[in-house]
């Protein structure tokens, strides 16, 4: 192998671990000594040891005068582990490359600092983009406090969501919404406005045909609606946080704090998108998904709280004025307004096409 | 070069005459002598020689036993020109593969039994998708006597066409837009609503860097209140054709009369798509582009009287209830009547989506 194939092999790990290691991010790990692999490691779970100390102990005594890849830089502090950047010193490696950086600007560079010191060749910049792309949402958490936001939309080809008389299921097929149970899989929370539990009663946890991570349910419902008997209050499959303001009533307040649901009040008569992820992110949701109807789309869009965008398009043309669009509300006036986003993949899943958008940072 | 690539090669040469054969479906032919190429043609204009002719003509002598590749079975009849089965005959070509076969029912087959007749081989079917795809509009045409019919829209991710205060210039980029002149140049007509002339004053010709063939340019108004100032009526770049209704008044029939513009009057109050398209197809119009708003769209839509549809797609969101779509008017009510289409290519034009759908027949 090439030297940049042990890193596509770390990030190949890294990739396959996505979804389990929250809030921590995915990291893969490859030890080479003389042309041959001898050890590997991913980080698989936080509290867990580190993919480097995987790979480390895999090696054992071979790890003298190995080179490593990792595709994030070790860390070089005391937390729930030491720091593998003693570990990977004591173990004597010689050479170690480094696809990201940390992106906490606190510790960044301060591994390899560390690794530099004690005399270990450090190269970096090694399938940095694919690498920094596995961990976008944990670098955009770690910088902002808040949640890497993703807008989840499933519409036809004009980008309507129902028909006019209401219609809906199904508009894509079923392996688009197959597809879109792994991104609930892979988000820490997933969110959606009252509105919707009223109208659909989804369970909104992730059915993989191997089980799944659920996300944390966060519902928008700024006078207490919702009803006691929803799957997402009734059911114990995952959290679920009700996000409301002043204007719910005592009673219902109270009637929904017995079902276990976890309440947050926001301040003021309506809830502010900026407020939620401040909120949220602070108990530590770094992802989000975003399955809201027109209403919850078009406040995260105006707001500008998204950094992602997938859609998933059904071959078909709906039509109608009065049929439901996947952004609804009141969108914006001046085209200069409008986020520009990079579309960053497409791929046909069935019969639908998929769309990975990424907004253009300003 | 394999034999296949021969027809690879004759396919091509079809293709890149594509909007100037009208009505005429486009055709390509090589001539192979001791895996030499001889002779080479394409059909240019209606009314001058077919491809076989012009393959025949540079061939010469070395035409007599030479093998001949040509995208469409050649005709047996007398049209403008003599048939070319005959001349293939005369010219002594020994084994003829043909990828179309005349889509006319009435003569389908008989070239083929011509040149077997005259003892010459004959094999069909090698790159047949690819060469009815050629000609997909003609050949709907000679079936149906009703021209192929492409819906164009232009779109926001979320399907809008402005923004809620009617901003809509410009949504694609430059790219996108010079391609939808070429849909122009390869279309015999364009069809518009009469509120597109009044709002944007359009001039709907081909503007390629080339120059280009301007489609005939057909305006809906069942009323007559195209402006008598609007470009499509002043000037002469292009056939004008403005299809009404009875409502329209005597003084507006008699003043539009006087510009030189042609106008069609369809029987009742409104203005039926099937009607539309019967009319104009005896007109021998074969091919038809839309770029209507979006009622004029969902008039096309609910008749199912499309063919294609081909999106272009912004990376933006526009938002909004009240921003205009690509689609509007009634729309379906119910997802069974929805028309199913089969994506058959998507591409990235500069920093928009092209898309191109084909409905799928019943």
């Amino acid at each position: 192998m090439l030297e940049t194939d042990y890193m596509e092999l770390a990030i190949q790990m890294a990739a396959k671990t996505k979804g389990q290691t929250v809030p921590n991010p995915v990291v893969g790990c490859v030890i080479v000594k003389d042309s041959e692999i001898v050890g590997l490691g991913a980080h698989l779970k936080a509290g867990d040891p580190h993919a480097e100390r995987h790979a480390l102990a895999m090696a054992g005594e071979k790890a003298k005068e190995a080179v490593m890849y990792v595709t994030l830089e070790p860390c070089s502090h005391y937390g729930k582990t030491p720091p593998c950047a003693d570990a990977i010193i004591e173990a004597g490696i010689s050479k170690v490359f480094i696809a990201s950086l940390d992106p906490n600007p606190k510790v960044s560079g301060k591994g390899i600092t560390k690794l530099k010191q004690a005399g270990i060749v450090v190269e970096t910049g090694t399938h940095k983009a694919e690498a920094d792309a596995l961990n976008k949402e944990f670098f955009h958490f770690i910088r902002t406090s808040k949640p890497y936001v993703t807008l989840k939309t499933a519409s036809s080809i004009d980008g309507k969501i129902a028909t006019s008389s209401g219609e809906s299921q199904w508009i894509t097929g079923e392996e688009a919404r197959k597809d879109g149970h792994r991104l609930r899989h892979e988000n820490d929370a997933i969110l959606v406005g009252v509105e919707t539990i009223i109208q659909d009663n989804p369970m909104l946890t992730a059915r993989l045909s191997n089980g799944g991570h659920h996300p944390i349910r966060i519902i928008l419902d700024s006078t207490l609606r919702i009803p006691l008997t929803s799957h997402v209050v009734t059911d114990t499959q995952a959290d679920t946080w009700v996000v409301t303001t002043n204007r719910a009533s005592k009673e219902a307040r109270e009637a929904l704090e017995k079902t276990g649901v976890t309440i947050f009040t926001v301040a003021g008569d309506t809830i502010k998108i900026t407020e939620i992820l401040t909120i949220i992110g602070k108990q530590q949701v770094s992802s989000l998904l975003v399955e809201g109807g027109g209403t919850v789309n078009d406040s995260f869009l105006r707001a500008g709280e998204f950094q992602c965008l997938i859609k998933y398009m059904a071959p078909m043309i709906i039509g109608g004025e009065q049929a439901r669009s996947s952004f609804s509300g009141k969108g914006f006036s001046n085209l200069s307004d409008v986020p520009r986003l990079e579309l960053v993949n497409m791929e046909l899943i069935g019969q639908d096409v998929k769309f990975v958008f990424h907004k253009r940072e300003e």
